[in-house]
């Protein structure tokens, strides 16, 4: 059965995002579909991007990730669905999979981009401000029920890349940003395990410097530290975090996404 | 494959929806099933109201609607399924399809009403507060499953509308009310597209007062607008909208729902 | 088509619980999930067993109930799936079956427990922070694909079972806890039907004694009284609560989470 995933700053209160998947299933009655989030910020692409990129892998090959965070929505900016390795995008052409698209260029999958401009394959009225209901959701429908890709629009080759901040190598380590808090306020940052590298060997060695604070090595996991304790680990998806034991180090650390996450080796 | 959607006003936290998908697939294996809001703010059925109109006709033909915001639990209020066009309703007799009603009606569409008066459908015990899992989810997995909607009880004529406040002329516009305000803090009135008719030709003539601010000339899409600014444009499902092009139109006016929220045609 | 629950405490924003369910679609791509919630207090295993009991015994037999809240993820407590009665448990050996499974030895139904230790059933990587996704939603979706329980890993005869407060026998009536405040603020406690038993047949002689407040006399439902009137009721999964009609009862009194709860008979 077909899988599609479904991403947006919609919030759960209003429907909008219910309405989506009975717009889907019109088009494929037998779609998974699964929420990855609707809580993003509004208008906050580079969190989707980010999300997508930690998710879209552990998904079945062809699920369709409908991504609608939309800022120019009834605006010139392209309506996409492409082909990134073995996954599909469905959504504004925005940047929202430039981690994705970094990645599958790096690892040499096939990418493909289509422009989404043939309306037959839409809802048959396209209001100006939900695409996410006339457009994606259609096209995303289409493409479970087996419409082939290329039918779907024009092949293009430019898609919109986000300016995302990196990392930058310093004497000692890596100076980066922090990129994520999530539910239970770990603190995530841009310095993922390909750039700590042979670090990574000796993980006792490294320092991460955040708000003001220093935390002298890496544990592998939570029950290596007291509860309360602020400890520094290797995310689930290789990043480098900043997380208190069965606590919130967002609220102990004061920081917010931007902040600078620095880790030094001794 | 059968495709019910729910609606309440149960939050998220206390497993109560997640229940009653249990419930339905006891009786319909198949069903898809779409989560609408369950965010509603509790005991308001006009809020279900609306956004049931505006999602219902989304959905595949024959979806059932499961609507539970609903204070008389336990009381002589009827529990009900209907069908209102190409769409099912299954919930307490209280009003929540009066607009879908309405519509349905100045369509000339069918509509039916059973009183679900046989606890032969229902679970094997009913308890006095949680008709969503003992009654409604039972009969929405009977419907999706093929029971007739005309076994499932007796039929009936005159169900519950709910007396919502509907937009007045005025010798140059309409006055109206707030009736929504969605996640972004778009502010959305019940003045709609049936009301200004001819006025939407011209639409830079016409000017929203609202909250002592006066919004001329209707936009059709944000991007027309740089952000920050304050908009009036037609929503997706056709009532007037004053936003703040990718900001939060409900903090910026200090408005709520009930307000007046006027359109003049100069 | 198989049935899986899925309750965590790691919230709606950050893709974590869309992740599980593309996890388990690739081992069972026609399993039905429902979300019980992902709203649980962090580290709440009592929460989490409570709606687990609460639930479970609606769902279709042979479900799935996937429970991920895990302050000991990384350490070695064991991960589990059980059988208990018709019900399967995927998650963490760390107590959140307690109810079900007290309940499931009281009615002489069938209890097995497996130790996962087979990482052939698991995704190919193990992260130290993420067994929800890693080891327990392959297992789950295993489960669903027909895999025996037996299967997946070693028996064993001893699961973690929390110490959860008990209410108390006193002169007149019984000495509980508050154990879970809801989406409405209606405040249940531990005392059960089974604990008043007798005492049932006469609801009026019935008072509740919480937070310096006397509720006399039980109603059936809300309806009995007035909107704004302070009410008790037995809930509908049989623990006496404390209620305000169309309103708030925790704001009313004040309670949390562990406060004493009386019912006394006169």
């Amino acid at each position: 059965m077909p899988v599609v995933s479904l991403m947006t700053d919609f919030g759960l209160k209003d429907g909008n995002v219910g309405v989506m998947k009975g717009v889907i299933w019109k088009f494929a009655p037998q779609a998974q579909i699964s929420d990855l989030s609707h809580l993003i910020a509004p208008q906050n692409i580079a969190e989707a991007a980010l999300i997508l990129y930690r998710s879209a892998p552990y998904f079945p090959e062809f699920s369709i990730h409908v991504v609608i965070v939309d800022p120019g929505v009834g605006t010139a900016r392209r309506p996409m669905a492409a082909l990134i390795g073995n996954q599909y995008y469905v959504g504004p052409d925005n940047g929202a999979i430039t981690l994705l698209l970094e990645r599958a260029e790096q690892q040499g999958q096939e990418t493909r981009f289509i422009h989404l401009n043939k309306p037959e394959y839409w809802l048959p009225d396209v209001s100006y401000v939900f695409h996410g209901r006339d457009i994606f959701a259609p096209v995303a429908g289409r493409l479970a029920a087996g419409t082939p890709l290329e039918a779907l629009g024009t092949p293009f080759e430019d898609p919109v890349r986000l300016a995302l901040p990196r990392p930058e190598r310093t004497p000692s380590g890596w100076r980066g940003q922090v990129i994520h808090i999530d539910h239970f306020g770990n603190v995530a940052s841009n310095i993922r395990s390909e750039h700590l590298g042979e670090m990574l060997r000796q993980k006792e060695r490294i320092t991460v410097r955040i708000a003001g604070t220093e935390i002298h090595g890496l544990v592998n996991t939570f029950g290596e530290r007291a509860p309360g304790e602020l400890v520094a680990l290797m995310g689930s998806t290789g990043n480098l975090l900043a997380c208190v034991v069965n606590g919130n180090a967002q609220a102990r650390l004061g920081v917010q996404v931007g902040d600078v996450f620095e880790a030094v080796y001794a």
